[in-house]
């Protein structure tokens, strides 16, 4: 194994209690009171229908912030929350540019970094890629993803598009996943797998403790990854 | 201004004298002797045809690694180079991937970073990029370039690509490169731009010691950029 590509949103870092904070701090000013963790899974459960009129070609390839932009205001009526002037709705969207990595994310990386090249491979797009390394310390190699790809996971091409760029074979690289949905799409493409553990991703219990099929390494965290490796 | 995108061949690396300890690295056990500079300016000559089949869409767009590659092929028999084995061509080619860096770049690049976001436009490949980065200590936020807009500098696409990739309007992105050329392509895109004099790139006086068109800033090492850069 030469490359471990990185799932980010839920893997390495924890978007509903992020989320759940910046609704907060822009929505409550206004006047919003509610449960703000119900919000963020309410906006997050959008995810996956937006990107899946790209992944079957119903509209062309958008960045992920155009998604989650969209996504907002479809839910926005919801919560029964109006006339949010545009520039707090834009600048509520940047709050996944500014999301909390689990805390064992940073030194994890660090250490797998003396003896792998390292990338994320997720649906955000680029520049939200860099937001999050920035502020959390992520050590990249190169930011691969959908918007390299032009695509979705689960969709093979991304992550035959991030082997590709890093020349080499799909069986000397691994997909770094809490989520088995992503591992298993690696798995068909001929990738290495490891599942890292984040049994409250989604809310207390809401989250895979374990994965759900046959993985190459399953960790507790990265930075037990890292001792799993050898680094 | 917001992020820089760097050219690296020449700019922030020295081919000729990386490219000419390779080569008789490699060569010379073979039995050949020549003189290793002219050697790699031999190559590298063939860098911008190589590169115009691409833009011209004569043949579809390939990596820098498989042109220089082509290139080698194309100049040995130049040189009464023959019968070299394949796996010694190919690690020649690989020369490419560890160029030294002139020796202001990494401390300068470190000290840019804290203002900037910072990615190589260069039309090397995503790979070639990472090495260099990691034997250089480059920081880059991101591998933009060549690869990941599917054609070679100058065109304009290429440029554009790496602004859109930042989330930024070309206005608050510059350019910085040795070379005139690559600026003047940059400005007709709306970038800004910073010229970094390498008067001995190619050889002795053989670079470009002052810029040839008007540019924002003209520095004399990347160190001296970050010192105009208030970094």
């Amino acid at each position: 194994m030469r490359a471990l590509f990185f799932d980010v949103f839920g893997t390495l870092v924890d978007w509903r209690e992020s989320i759940a904070r910046e609704a907060e701090r822009l929505l409550s000013p206004l006047g919003y009171g509610l449960d703000w963790r119900v919000f963020a899974s309410a906006w997050r459960r959008e995810y996956q229908p937006a990107m899946e009129e790209v992944r079957t070609g119903r509209i062309p390839f958008s960045k992920l912030d155009v998604l989650h932009h969209y996504n907002l205001e479809r839910i926005l009526p919801r919560f029964e929350i109006k006339d949010v002037p545009e520039q707090t709705l834009v600048e509520l969207n940047r709050g996944w540019h500014r999301l909390d990595a689990w805390p064992d994310v940073s030194a994890g990386l660090h250490r797998l970094k003396k003896k792998f090249w390292l990338a994320p491979v997720s649906n955000g797009n680029i520049s939200l890629m860099v937001d999050l390394a920035r502020q959390n310390d992520f050590p990249w190699d190169a930011i691969l993803g959908a918007e390299v790809a032009g695509d979705y996971k689960p969709k093979p091409r991304v992550y035959l598009a991030a082997c590709e760029a890093f020349d080499l074979p799909p069986g000397e690289c691994a997909m770094v996943a809490a989520h088995s949905s992503d591992l298993a799409a690696a798995v068909a493409c001929g990738l290495r797998t490891a599942h890292i553990a984040r049994p409250n991703e989604a809310g207390p219990g809401k989250g895979e403790a374990a994965p759900k099929i046959a993985v190459d390494f399953a960790a507790s965290s990265i930075e037990n990854l890292a001792d799993r490796l050898g680094c």
